[in-house]
């Protein structure tokens, strides 16, 4: 079966009517959407390659990002422990490339205020948020064995192998649609391998339920067990009703135990607590963003779809905050043309997954998207995301369904990235208009005023009612009482005093007092009056807009997406990461370790260090050729070679990794292109322009 | 009192004779060592300015961070929580500088291999590790109220107390040596407040006690209070004996909650575990070094000294894996002539603390330091804090003594900081050779080969007896227990095999079998003859060379180190930042918000982005004078204001943090200037040279 990848980010943390708070998205939609001009624009430059020569092999990449140390199961030589991944080398690399590409695309361009809070968080926190109560996944256990299994994942996996069942037996399909045949073993296989057609109305009802997965409560899925006689596929063995299972790793703080804390499953509360100082560093103005980096636990139930679902995870989120009656952005204007592919809410509760092709300007005028503000990051996420390398025709925007997010949520969109590791469309990115909510029940909480307060640059001056009282005389009748009376007559709205006015005229208004006694008030003791009021301070706790990144998560498309091979040398796989993301980006090729070549090597890596140009030297004793298809595994971009023709005449060669062309030219000249290519300046069909072709046979 | 800061990031971990694995160095050194080459740079770079025309103020430095949001308690909306802090915009910049810097001088640089593994380990890693039984503080308790105390810190606050008190008593000092009245109400207070003269031996007694205090075992602690009968200077109450506490945080991994697991406490067991991918990453060659920066935990007993001592915190971490028969560093030539100074263990064990000024030539030749590649690292440490801002005069090397250092441990050095926070010196960084113990541990719980397998350049051909069995008559005599005696025969050494030789000689050699039976060999079955054995592959664990650095107490100390204030304006600081760590490296000035500034506050922004640095803009409504002093306390080193001049001309002021001096040109010479200056390509004094000096009076 396929593994089906819920969303992880953009969390209702305090949902209406559901407990599902880890919402799924199961569409495993393989119309894929049209190519945008970035992306257009990288094809065109690897003109010559063909790279979907041979079909996406999964097994090939997962060994080699697992050979060459991308990432490795955490405590592999313990046995491992599920959902946990150490970066080796290469992963470590790209991953901070990412990192410093994301920082500059949106804390430096953005001026956003960096944040660096605690992961430790104590449990009156998560109380506020919602966390502690509700931050849950419902699973079931096997009644027989005890096994813990994701109801969710349960009724996916067991409801699309009937289908596929189904589809077989029908002639439609050949055998189960799985890839790795290994997988055929483990879960959903029982099911998956019976090719049983199914009634026409069944067929219909699965497909209804797995569009409107996402939607469904925990009773509902509880139901659905069954109504469907869903069973743990690993032993036939019937299952327990839907229960809860709080996602936060618990421990306690401080030596004596008595202060319980959690592992912040998110970065976002460390924004949110500090923010009256965050509100102070911006000079009291709004709106702004803050912005971090950092990691998040969630002690997931039965992790297995590799960096897609893990336990622990490094985010980057950013809490925009913003005025609640004025979402618009500054910088519209410059994205309202950019196209974007959505698939809103309503097309999925019809149970559709077509996609959409609009601008921003669009969807924003045509209520698609909520506001200016949430779309101008949907545009910001786009671009960074095909940027670092991300296919444009494997990403798209998805709408969060009614049940999916939480009531006090205005919008939220998931940017999705279709990989094979899913059989799917992931949730990489979320971004959600989170409305007050955040700010609010931890103001309510503490006290703390987590509010704006704007001076109003014209104060608001009304007329309204009011009382008038004579003090004297309502203390000397009412004493004790007097108070009271006041507190209940001031606190009436506008119409009731219109009320207590007639009743003055008439004679006396009655007020009840909380001990049950009734007290009559005259014009002796007060009058109602127009009283020009004037405010020239605005008080508002403003909105939070929130873009929250799974690094991880993106990373594993991006080696996916970057994954090909040679149809020359298929047991070896290029990954085409683009420059700026690349581990290294120039590998320095000695014909030999001979001394001959030692200060040349050193020359060259000084001179590429000095330009900011991260190297590394592979003088091991194989043929160059060999070399260089190592250094394609890891993504190198770009190759220079030094040989005797080096020594002798201070030219070097030039290779890139995509097209394996070849250039040649003085030392200098080449570290300048190079320069360039990494910096962005320069394609690699202009550098072909600056330096001469090399034809040389330097591999024999 | 002051606050005592122990060692934290060398821990011993597993330590021969004592439970005290986070050891204490509390030396109040107050007298500062000499000023190297470095530093006298930087002096003489700002001779105009007198920093420290007003003495050092901890409560302003304090409330500028506070302020300034550098830092502040987590949580603190709730009440915070002790020992955790959240970075804000100023502080996280800050730390992010420090970690590239940090990542350019060691991971590039050097080549290392980085990794970022998880901070949740499971239980067994730890227990292998010797953390689980030994990662631990010594706690006493308060008889009545319960109260929990560090052992050692109370050991130390109170006998600190009395010699003050003493000092008071015999006239040498006025009152206590506190700057902050408010602490005098706090631990220790009750006791500092006595003028009580001791006899001279106690005095003598003390100050032995205070010098050796990082080498006393849990129970030696626990009969130093009794014999001092040191009491809980809160309360008077008296206190219990000391017990150990853990000091990792635990939780629980998976939905069951059967798999216990902790927060690393280091991320040192993530290198360790990896050892054999990234010697396969490394080509199987040796010596290589990983490197990481991630957070670690530690749930400290009673956390109160800010920044230097927290529950959660951010390390960077190298592991050197290196031949143990070749400590040898291809380097160290480089360094040899550096000075360091040094505090090394025998000065210590006597009761001392002169610092020795050597070259790490001298000291290793002299043995003070145990081996090249150590060396190398405390000159690289050295080179990097002064880099970074950390004052060459508060900076030395401490050796670990006896009791401090693990059993299996060669040598450890930690590079201590000067700071006024702990009122002494602070560990930052520690510099062990661990020796082959953790990967040896983990390579005997496991199985895995944690090893290096080295081709030989010469065989080594040795002449070994050895059985010669004649297995077909063993088998027909012995059946089942051939294969077992065998076995116990070739698992015989050398000298073992001579006997058997001359028992054959003399009739039979007798075995026990596990099963008690005794069998007779003749030579009938076997002999033992002389065997020419080839080695050609040799096979060791490496050592391992720790550097680990606490980037938290660095930021703190660099903090410190570049706090001073103006005589003309002594209520606001100046952080002395170096522009390689501000924050934000140019502040830009209009003379107002009004849109004539806007195109060219607009157009030096960009210039200055593309040159790399990152600029802030300060379009406040107040006088240039005053957004220059509010960035002073940011750090920022450079200001450019554009005026009605700058409308006019074209040209643009440059004004300097620390001198004030201010200079002008056209924009594009002053952007370079700026460019080169934050570079480190030139120096202010240099700077005066290319651009005109200005005198106008912009901020009238």
């Amino acid at each position: 079966m396929t593994f089906r990848i819920p969303n992880l980010f953009q969390f209702a943390r305090v949902p209406s009517k559901s407990l599902l708070l880890v919402p799924n998205h199961h569409h495993l939609t393989r119309t894929l959407v049209k190519t945008s001009t970035s992306s257009q624009r990288r094809t065109k430059t690897m003109s010559s390659v063909n790279k979907s020569a041979h079909a996406f092999d999964k097994v090939r990449l997962d060994s080699l990002l697992n050979r060459r140390f991308f990432y490795a199961p955490a405590f592999e030589i313990y046995g491992g422990v599920a959902g946990l991944y150490d970066y080796g080398p290469a992963g470590s690399s790209l991953q901070a490339n990412i990192i410093a590409e994301w920082r500059k695309h949106f804390i430096i361009e953005e001026h956003m205020l960096e944040l660096d809070t605690t992961i430790m968080t104590p449990a009156p926190v998560f109380e506020t948020s919602g966390h502690v109560a509700r931050f849950a996944d419902w699973m079931v256990k096997d009644t027989k064995t005890g096994d813990v299994l994701r109801a969710d994942h349960l009724v996916k996996g067991v409801l699309e192998a009937r289908l596929r069942g189904d589809k077989e037996a029908r002639g439609e399909i050949q055998g189960p649609v799985v890839e790795d045949p290994k997988k055929r073993k483990k879960k959903g296989a029982v099911e998956a391998q019976k090719a049983v057609k199914l009634e026409d109305s069944a067929v219909k009802e699965y497909e209804y339920i797995l569009a409107k997965l996402d939607d469904y409560t925990g009773p509902e899925l509880g139901d659905l067990l069954t109504k469907h006689t869903i069973t743990n596929p690993d032993t036939s063995n019937p299952v327990s009703a839907p229960i809860p299972f709080n996602l936060m790793f618990a421990s306690s703080i401080g030596p004596t135990g008595q202060h319980p804390g959690f592992l912040r499953p998110e970065t976002a509360q460390g924004h949110f607590t500090n923010f009256a100082r965050l509100l102070d560093f911006n000079n009291g103005k709004i709106p702004f963003a803050s912005a971090q980096v950092g990691r998040a636990f969630r002690n997931e139930i039965s992790p297995r779809a590799g960096l897609l679902r893990v336990r622990e995870f490094t985010m980057a989120e950013i809490e925009h905050f913003v005025d609640p009656d004025d979402k618009s952005h500054p910088r519209f204007p410059e994205i309202k043309d950019v196209e974007l592919s959505l698939l809103d809410k309503h097309t999925q509760s019809s149970g559709q997954t077509t996609i959409r092709t609009m601008t921003l300007g669009d969807a924003v005028s045509q209520g698609v998207i909520a506001n200016e503000t949430l779309a101008y990051f949907l545009a910001r996420i786009s671009a960074f995301l095909l940027k670092i390398g991300i296919h444009s025709d494997k990403l798209r925007f998805r709408q969060h369904m009614a049940n999916e997010m939480a009531h006090y949520a205005t919008d939220c969109w998931d940017a999705e990235i279709f990989n094979h590791q899913a059989g799917g469309w992931t949730e990489c990115v979320g971004c959600a208009d989170r409305a007050a909510y955040d700010l609010s029940v931890h103001a309510k909480k503490t006290g703390a005023p987590l509010i704006v307060r704007e001076a109003l640059r014209e104060p608001i001056v009304e007329e309204k009612l009011g009382a008038e009282w004579k003090k004297k005389e309502l203390g000397k009748a009412f004493r004790g009482d007097a108070a009271e009376i006041t507190k209940a007559v001031d606190a009436l709205n506008e119409q009731a005093l219109v009320t207590v006015q007639e009743a003055l005229e008439k004679g006396s208004y009655e007020v009840t007092l909380a001990s049950g006694n009734k007290v009559q008030l005259t014009k002796e003791y007060l009058s109602i009056e127009k009283k020009t009021i004037k405010t020239s301070i605005r008080e508002y706790t403003p909105n939070v807009i929130e873009p929250s990144f799974g690094l991880g998560r993106i990373m594993y498309a991006l080696l996916e997406h970057s994954f090909w091979a040679r149809e020359a040398d298929i047991e070896r796989g290029v990954l085409s990461l683009p420059p700026l993301v690349a581990p290294t980006k120039v590998l320095i090729v000695p014909l030999s370790a001979k001394e001959e070549f030692v200060p040349l090597v050193k020359e060259v890596s000084q001179k590429l260090r000095r330009a900011g140009i991260f190297s590394n030297v592979d003088d091991s004793n194989t043929s160059i050729g060999k070399r260089y298809a190592r250094n394609d595994e890891l993504g190198t971009p770009f190759g220079v070679t030094l040989d005797f023709a080096s020594v002798k005449n201070g030219t070097m060669t030039l290779r890139e990794r995509d097209t394996t062309d070849q250039l040649i030219g003085p030392i200098d000249d080449v570290i300048a292109v190079v320069a360039d290519l990494v910096q962005g300046n320069l394609e690699w069909p202009e550098a072909c322009g600056k330096l001469k072709k090399y034809d040389g046979v330097q591999d024999a």
